[in-house]
């Protein structure tokens, strides 16, 4: 009977405690948070933009790694190429915290960014609030000293491009948030205690991440750095019940998988499994392909060069690939320490934005076809309307006609047209199976061309 | 049955989380800790130096305000002359922490540090473990990034001193601790609650205060910071019965009345009442005087001339007037931003030194004596040596003989030596009251003459 | 008798003094000086690279003015928008010399320039020895503490580039050079007392000017900054006689007309007569057209957007206008204070020559032909082949056929090819006048196509 | 004939080159110069101030050597303490001109120094105007960039110290200045061309030291750096000539013996022989006495404990047994790089000007008496008074009684008094020679001792 009462005890409590769940539709246990539909936003945007910036702007040097786990490779897992560049350029004792203060931001314009977004065509962003370094780019309370306004920019950067963005485009704003930071002696401790112990998330980590949530209303939650604990430690579950239940961001809030070295490509909202995730087949849920376009860092590289930065055929083709399976693609650009977006990343935001001005058609309402790749041709990739008797066909290469054995006519009334081009392309069905099709000679396509296939089945 | 099960759970839990003073002497009440015995090496002391360092070293810069609170007086409470400063000095959007990394410690040699203290003759020296300010001078996994490892010296600041001065003097290691930090968000935000949140005291202050408990084992706690809240907000009567009870200091740990609005001159171990406390008149309480060689600042000031330090006679005779009335004298000395010791601040920590070698047994051994200030002569100060039949007179000032009505001599074998000087020094009682001592002409007496009275009553 | 003795004298002594020039070919005056061909290397190659890096480089920072004139109008001709920058980010007696230690060129990979440079397909480069600043970018002795050895990089930045040219490409190295500064006051000085005194000149400029002669032994000097006052004031026909007589580049250097307020235009090697030159007409005289692929600024700016960057298209139709009249085109970028060229930079000149590679023939072995621009087709434009029966036409739009008015084909064995592309394009002789040809419709042509037109006569 | 007229002609030439000493009365040749009697303001004054403050003031480090000569043990002749001390504190490619924008001086308040300095008892003050580091703390046109204006301070440290000596005090404004410069490339090269060459003394050395006569008026050069060069080299004996005949201060000013290898001790105004110079007997020519509080430095260093900092003792007495031998004393201070005067240094200052206060009676006016040191008592030094019957005994040690052997009283109505205390000691002549005096118990004498002797011969 004691234990009766006791249980009943303890669930009253625990209601007390989480109030905010008890009555509510998600609870703190995957089986339950992954039954949440992904809010439709997401699937029909397509593409993202990722923009990473920190203190690691700073020294903004990768050769061999990545610039924005700079600390790590200096500090935590030294490499020579990283402790020599410090040797040579600073003195002996000179600190990471040390670079803070030359995190000026001095030429930041969030307007300016918001017009390259939009110019780019991607309808979400994504900034790092905070990175495994654990400064936060905004004024956190849980980070004093160690924020962007407390030293450094002197400014809120998250608030700052939240407003731009809301004020001069439709794009959702969304933001990245690593659950560890390297270094913080709080999760250092709660490391050596085997996760028993739980300092840090309680005192850091999470109040952040509710934190973020309430002030800047994120419809993105790009969780990271969850993989050397459970989220069991990182108390992912009653986070993401609560945003899912209780939030500000309720109904729209989209989130991924990084919530546990237990979660990944398994448990959240849509999947990432890996950086670059590029499956190359059709997925069954939905997946973020997040790259980016300097091919060796997240963070701005001040020694990347030209041939570091993928080139736009290569991006739109990486576009193609993503959304012909499934997923979206969240494209990373990395912002200097003054502030500014270097040209190179302009370029190809503005080139892909150029490309989708003819081509969105085919990208955003899409979905993904009943064949990815075609059959024999692999430099051709598909994509379906949503709710429509339309294929759509992306050439990587093309010439004076192309041949595709995936779709097949439905009658001879089906069309070809070329997006941003000629209408009625001249075609004829292939004996065994497919369409060759004639390419117009002088057409305005550029980097992929793009077919709109009406009346094609597979 | 259910309730004294339950109540039995709590005793039991309770007994777990507070099982260190379940067993113990002394409860967190006042009442309890006010109860606590001073330990005896502190009054036997007489002399502590005070030491303020921290990133307030850097700005070193007060005119008219003190030197430590620089950033109280900019951002907090702004005075013009700081405003100004700042606005000549610095571009416009820096910020407090961007002078963390000029804190650069570089000439900071613990040992001579030690040696000059030891030369000064005091028996205790207490280090600004933190100020208002937040940083602490050792490397606290709560205070990350705002810390004398993270940023700045790299060095563990207090505990090399620890180490030089046990390894080099007999001198005691004590630590300030400020209990508030001005800007400090999360304190900012349990005072805006009214107090009725301790988020800063449980993940900040508190946990730092037992860590140098624990780290250095220092024997003096001097408090402080404590005036705009409650001892129940700080905690304080928790820390301090664990202090006593249970920390690796409790035999010999000595600590001030600095814990709360509600304790100032009332509760805890020494009374300071205030700064420059100087009470005049003998105390019931042991108390302690602390005061700064730099006048107008305990923290370096660059802007500090000649005139703001106080000459080696007016300190000589703040020390006799403290014990007099049975009192210590805690100095203070502001190192720089490069950790050296002005040669002023070592001048008069010398002069100091030089006068103890002679006059410390006036001083060491002595407690208040029946008098402190002579009745008519307003010159002459009094100690007398515990367990003995021994008067010391501090002269302020003296010429060919000098009168004194307090002493009155017990019998003709009574005598009067300069300490230092001759022995037996011409004397005649005074008709009325009192005795006439003839100065010896030619003596090494300087700053202030010490007669050892024998004999003599009150 | 006396006079004549003295003349001779004075004679004798002037012999003396400038001995060099006593036996030698080219006298200091401008009639001599102009006489002098220009060495032949310099036309065949078309195509140059300038490079503007200096201490301009650290604020890097033009908005509606050059980045490169940041200093004058900071100070000299004050503009809001420059002296606010300043105001914001920099305290108030920040001078510009404080800017130089920040110089670091830390990144400066000389060896990664020169791959660069070859890539663009440039024959020369043209780096600032020393802008108007006054900074040189090599250890002068004339320019202590103000030089990049000394302050800042501390290293020879122009004699590391001229090894790395040299051993890595056949590109010809040359030096721009700035005759005057703003602010250096023995300049000031001489200009007040209205050129009477040559102070500068004399202890400066000159001595500066011989000395990278002599020591990195350049075949081209770009000169400037010579506006402000006559040529006989900068001594320019002296230092240009020894160049040409003596000096070790005497039989390849190739200067320019800035050698006086009276030269430009008209005097000395090829003509600039002014920034971005491109008069659209055939020229009497070699010209260079100077131009830079940051429209607004020379120097790198860190505030530039990707519309300030010069497209390809552009930038080739720059090349093609230019050499059509018979000038040779300087292609301006400027590295970062790091010593990195910007990927934008790296791209455009790749770009270029990825398109000279196709395209070179018309370009390094041409002449002016007898028409610039197609009669009636403003988008088309020629060169000739030196020594050959070969026109070149430059497509700047094209389509299925394209008209020219300007070629006549002497017979009908005239042929026209696309270069990089298909031999023996169709053509036919127009009825009036000029010839029609059709465009292949799958060519790799690319922002400009070239025909080759064989047996044609204008 | 023609050589008659040809010897006229260049007679009259030079006469027109050195017009300003043509009708003048000091030839440039030392035989000439050396006539000049030296100002009588200068013997009287007695005591002057150095004041040493330079770029050397922002690494302020000598441990072992001079501070103001840190480049030169860092770079020139380099010593492990020095290199140690740049590797473990700045980046390795830091140079010493990246120290100038360091050098702060925002606290420099020339009427406080003028004040301390009036304060001293001082004469005339000494000031570098340029030390060997080259870098000139007045805004000289001939050292653009490397000067107080340019760099740094952005303020004329010269200029601004000139006015408020004038303005508030009788104090006599001097300047150093080093006539050579350990790394000026000008000078290095007329070195390596055995000093044949003169491009250093004619672009940077001569001009400055005309211009800072010029413009400031000083009443002292103590001129500095000729050891290396021949007073030919550096154009000495047309300077002083100029100085002498024509210059602004011709009546007044004074200079010392340092202007060629070949001067020193020898040529010039008053001798200075070497650093620290105090012969300890009488000497034939006015000489100075150039020393420093700080016993190991001239510059500031912050690493100077107290023990290296003369005591007011030691410097009385190095006081007084200079101008017992016909010296006057050259007491240097080093300021910080923020523009303080360390309180140490105003102490030492202070203290001498309250002893001045005293017994300056016997110092300013007063001129070496017969004996200097008492023939048997090496306590006591003599100066008699200009133009009087009266010795001054200055006493480093005092007991009831003092035995002089060197006074004689003239007769039995000689007087011997205490400055600043009783007239009229008891006195009794000695059998054999001098005098014995009785020194009162209780006097104010502090330091040193004076008693002034009148009526009595040597």
């Amino acid at each position: 009977m004691f234990y009766n009462k006791f249980a009943k005890f303890v669930a009253v409590l625990c209601c007390v405690c989480f109030q905010e769940t008890c009555t509510e539709e998600y609870k703190p246990n995957w089986a339950s948070l992954d039954a949440r539909p992904l809010p439709t936003w997401y699937d029909k945007s397509k593409i993202g933009v990722f923009i990473h910036w920190g203190v690691f702007s700073v020294p903004s040097f990768g050769d061999g790694f990545l610039g924005e786990w700079f600390w790590q490779f200096w500090k935590g897992q030294p490499r020579p190429v990283a402790v020599e560049f410090m040797k040579k350029n600073y003195p002996p004792n000179f600190q990471y915290a040390d670079f803070a203060p030359m995190f000026t931001a001095e030429l930041y314009d969030p307007n300016h960014w918001a017009d390259v977004l939009k110019a780019s065509g991607a309808k979400y962003v994504v900034l790092t609030s905070k990175h495994h370094e654990g400064y936060t780019n905004w004024p956190s309370i849980n980070s004093w000293n160690w924020n962007s306004m407390d030293v450094g920019p002197n400014r809120d950067l998250v608030g700052d491009l939240a407003k731009a963005i809301r004020n001069r485009t439709s794009i959702r704003f969304g933001l990245y948030h690593s659950l560890y930071e390297w270094f913080n002696p709080l999760y250092l401790k709660d490391k050596k205690n085997m996760y028993t112990t739980q300092d840090f998330v309680r005192t850091k980590t999470m109040p952040e991440l509710y934190d973020i949530v309430r002030r800047y209303k994120p419809e993105v939650i790009f969780s990271d750095g969850q993989w050397e604990a459970d989220s069991s430690y990182w108390n992912s579950t009653h986070f993401l019940a609560w945003l899912y239940n209780s939030s500000p961001v309720k109904q729209t809030i989209v989130t991924n998988d990084r919530w546990g070295k237990d979660t990944l490509c398994k448990h959240g909202g849509y999947l990432t499994c890996r950086d670059h995730y590029n499956p190359g087949v059709l997925q069954k849920r939905k997946f973020e392909n997040a790259m980016t376009i300097d091919k060796g860092s997240w963070g701005f590289r001040r020694n990347a060069e030209l041939a570091d930065y993928i080139t736009i055929q290569d991006l739109l083709q990486e576009l193609v690939t993503t959304i012909s399976c499934g997923g979206n693609l969240l494209i990373n650009i990395g912002p200097t320490k003054s502030g500014t977006i270097a040209p190179i990343y302009e370029e190809r935001l503005r080139q892909m934005g150029q490309w989708l001005q003819m081509n969105g058609e085919a990208v955003y309402g899409s979905k993904p076809w009943k064949y990815q790749n075609d059959t024999t041709n692999p430099h051709v990739w598909y994509t379906a309307k949503q709710g429509g008797d339309v294929v759509y066909a992306f050439l990587f290469q093309w010439s004076q006609s192309v041949t595709l054995r995936s779709p097949l006519a439905s009658s001879s009334s089906a069309t070809v047209d070329l997006l941003g081009g000629k209408p009625s392309l001249v075609w004829m069905p292939l004996k065994e199976k497919g369409v060759k099709i004639e390419i117009p000679a002088w057409s305005n396509a550029k980097w992929v061309m793009v077919l709109r296939l009406t009346g094609f089945a597979g």
